[in-house]
């Protein structure tokens, strides 16, 4: 099998597809329950809604579903499940017979694959990634009126996703046919793309596509009111001596106007919080597309990606339970065409050689990476 | 006609129903052009898409359609228009036949009924209001990324309509057939209900449904990013010494967990600005039902609701440029069942009795309004 | 003894007065001492220093001395100390000193009237408070980086006092010559002087002397970082159905500029939210006069002062445990100069008679108060 | 002269040393006026109060004093002045007195070297900085309520000065006996100190110093009232395309426990945007020392510390107008010693070894500058 042959496009099938609502949870293999339990729950604060010993359902402040994070123990990190909400029962049946008809690996569970889900799909998709399709599910309370419960940095709402995928444009398409929008993206002047945003429910992303060796997955987020809720995270991170775990930001993004910041679990598995990005509903919201020399893109204030944050990403698992090999990207990659040798970057377009003296040395530093 | 038979059920037509995308602007009539740009331009900021002597079209920071607010100069304050964006322009003519089908006046103007709009329908729709229909708008710049031009308390995006009518029930049934879902409402446990909050996009609301004398407008509201913002506006007003536009607020609804402030415009116009409801976008989010006595429901944190708020509100328009005569609500009103000689409000259910001595003397002062 | 006659001037000691550092810590009596945890540490969020079966010592995030505040098991509600810290040792002998010439009543207590204080001197001072001075005090941890402890509200220091006292001018002549500087007042035209706000510590004040029957506690004000704190406190009250405990606010003041909220405890003491007024450190700082009629200079948005706010307040103590009699105010009192129907009170000055029509009723009302 | 002479100590005067208040306005010499004024007051919103052709007079909302920053348009970008206002007239000569004991280079300028102060002494210092001492000044608008005035990112205060000097421990003395108090430090286990905090005023430092080649400015910086206004600070220079002026951060210090954000302004002289500090006006306040190898001193969320922010600093003028020379730190660098082949850091202390894999390569990185 061949998950990833960037070359060959992804038919459409002529079943239609699912209609799915919004991303609802991620499951993610941990190596050391209690140790992700203390990050996820006592560190970043998500709701336990229900917990055993080989796993833990978690879920953010505002949801009403069983939950958006299933922590499950195992013995290589990776990531079992992108599950999305579809609008009804009968969606879930449309996901299987889309995904028969691409000749996926098709998996129905009635009773649902995890504990609060009921009937449930899931397929290995032509990217190579374990998506889920699912209707049914345990309702649960919405603590959204819950203040006694908030923590500072309190997470609300289930955001997106983002995975690793070495072909942009053919998994744009492919997630097009799947019901998908872009709302935004990267691109050269050559007309590269090195990832794409793209949503169902009218915010900027229900996943994102990030061009590199994949798949694998590169993040899940989850959102806070504002801003202030972001840096207390940072804070009480530090207050544990586990400041270690901030990989990237706190920061405004170019892409999605939104204020960011990347964490990494125990594991290493990528964990974006995030806020107020922009509604996107409108059948022709504009697409905004950034360029990728543009220094603001990824950080409106033009602080530097980290390299590990363009490099490193989780493992994903067929519907085995195996881990997907991956494909390396044929196109440039974006930190290389940004920084380095063969790189640049630039604050004002056509504007490289008025750089101020003392922003300089930074630059070359930048351009050592 | 007798647009509002609080007795008399809305059939529910056979033609479809329009595919609503959401609540897109509202046109209200003005009787100082130049005072009301005072306030909505230089107090709260509003970004002026295009003017001449008889009417300024404003949109908010992240807004990318032509207006979210239509100024019109004329001789009595009121609403032209409450105007929903559709899905496409099929649906405009969806809504056209809808209307005819229930029997609404019922105008087409294919080059719009104002700048910026192209092809629209506009009805007096069964409960009285002008209600507006369209798909083709003229783009302009979305700002979200101009902080340059931000201010303080920057309004972000127009959030929803707020209606006032008399029989509750008989407008969430038409509005439901209209393709609009329930989200939260207030009864009592007689089961009168004395509100209701509808949404096509997936927050709380594109509309509200007040019980009163109707038709009339009770607000329109914008959203800010965050609740400084709206404290920021509040401060602002102060400065200028025109605190008296502040009506009721700021503070946190229990309806909507929002944080809000209410003001009135120059003609008494009442705007809403709101920050941060919740997610409603699955098929089945949960209703949330308030109790009319529940003192929070309104404000979260017990603070009064001030009489002109439940009892004044703009007159609303015919197609003709008339004023619509309204309807006295034959329900009780909530504002004479939770304070008043007749009425009583809770903090804790079943606790009206152990209320701290301190607080007495306000409650009772409550009682004599 | 007569320690409130309001036409006596409090004479000048020859004996320098204590060099006073700042406001360090209020002792409250209070009625149910579980039930007052159960506000202070479990709602609040201040922090136990330590606590025995008949009293709790609590301090806010940013202190390093003993406590802020004492809650002391008792009979009836009162407050038992108002305590300030002296520059040095033999500032506490000064204090002893300038109150015997004074003819006060006072008491020494070489290892401290309370836990976790040393040398302390307690007067009941000639307006009949209860005042401490002390400099000896048991260090603890400063919890200002500790933020795995903070609360979405929480409280990082206290901020001041407020006191009733029947004659404001002769209270501003006694605190100045205690070293006190005013930072601003109200008065009206006439002169009368209806509050003042006295600092030690660069900010708007350490205590301030409102006009009322007096000796009382009108409240004490613990700060938080920022505003959304105060609004999460507000939240938080809601979520846990104690909404009832708040009793003005949250608003912005005009004196001070700072924004505020009041609570009420379960025995009625007041205490106030405070954050971010400004530095007053300057021997020239500017005093700011407000006019008792301006409407925005207890609340900067116009929102009205509940009448409770300015009538209630908590008893005093002697310095042997008894109730301090109370004086009555011999001047005109705010409430009844700004609303009712002896009082007026305006948003803009000179322009009483140009509100908007819908502004109206609510003045009416408030003139009915 | 030679200014710095690391071994030696800096003899306390028998003078009287004069009693500062509080650091008072920079007055920085700017290499092109229109274009230092296009960032500080139309980026960064300072308050004009006077300009001419060859100098423009800022202040920040909340000063009633003439200015907090001076430009003056020159030949090259320098320091002319760190300027203190002390506590009466007679202070000044105090001030004057005190340095000419100390052999210090002493100008008198009964009306003041700069528009709005009057009498003014100014000194090269001991450590070859120009200091100003001045009591005699204009009072102007504080515009702390004009609240019509403020920009997302308003300025409110002058915080503080930052100073870099060869020999800490020398400089720290001599401040000392100026009045300064120090509230924290970064030492190592072999007794070197790398930077220390002093202050008059009650918050952390009206002035730092900074182990390195001295004297030099190191930066001067404004306090915002919330951490909002900081973020809001950044978003606005990504608008303009100057997110190049941003040198590090926005972050949380260690030290200090502000929020903060280094900017470099056209000349590259820096500027510090700082928020919430704590209270540090008692006499025992506790001094707190980090560890220079403490990974969460500079940056609490671990973010590192850009090599320019270290290297870099401004240019600081005798009393004729002449760039002073600098003189090395002889001592280990605290860059050196914590980056880099020769240097180390920690997030927990004695935890180097087990770090994340993930983080691994990020640290390998850090080795690597």
């Amino acid at each position: 099998m061949t998950p990833n042959t960037p070359d060959a496009t992804i038919p459409t099938p002529s079943s239609p597809a699912p209609d799915v609502v919004r991303c609802a949870y991620m499951e993610l293999v941990v190596t050391d329950l209690k140790r992700s339990r203390d990050f996820y729950v006592d560190v970043l604060g998500l709701v336990v809604t229900t917990e055993d010993e080989n796993a833990i359902y978690l879920r953010s402040m505002e949801e009403f579903i069983h939950h958006n994070l299933v922590l499950r123990q195992g013995d290589a990190a990776a990531v079992a499940a992108f599950s999305y909400r579809v609008r009804s029962p009968e969606e879930v049946d449309k996901a299987e017979a889309y995904y028969k008809e691409l000749g996926s690996p098709v998996k129905r569970a009635k009773n649902g694959f995890v504990t609060g889900i009921g009937d449930s799909v899931r397929v290995q998709d032509p990217l190579g990634f374990p998506y889920e399709f699912f209707y049914d599910v345990e309702h649960v309370e919405r603590l959204a009126w819950r203040y006694d419960l908030y923590s500072p940095g309190a997470l609300v709402r289930l955001d997106h996703f983002n995975q690793v995928t070495p072909d942009v444009p053919k998994a744009v398409k492919y997630m097009e046919d799947l019901g998908f929008r872009v709302t935004e993206d990267i691109q050269d002047a050559e007309g590269t793309t090195y990832a794409a945003w793209m949503r169902r429910k009218p915010t900027v992303h229900d996943t994102a596509m990030t061009g590199g060796a994949g798949p694998r997955m590169h993040h899940v987020a989850f959102a806070t009111h504002e801003k202030h809720n972001i840096l207390a995270i940072c804070d009480k991170l530090g207050a544990l001596r586990l400041s270690d775990h901030i990989e990237r930001g706190p920061g405004r993004h170019g892409v999605s106007n939104a204020f960011y910041l990347y964490l990494r679990d125990p594991d290493g598995h990528r964990v974006e919080i995030y806020t107020q990005d922009y509604y996107t509903g409108d059948p022709d919201n504009p697409v905004v597309t950034w360029d990728v020399h543009d220094n603001q893109r990824r950080d409106w204030w033009g602080n530097p990606v980290v390299p590990s944050w363009y490099t490193e990403a989780s493992t994903v698992l067929d519907l085995e339970g195996n881990p997907m090999p991956t494909v390396e990207r044929s196109e440039t990659d974006e930190m290389d065409v940004t920084i380095g040798a063969d790189g640049f970057s630039y604050t004002r377009k056509g504007d490289e050689e008025t750089m101020p003296e003392w922003k300089q040395g930074e630059y070359k530093l930048g351009h050592q990476l």
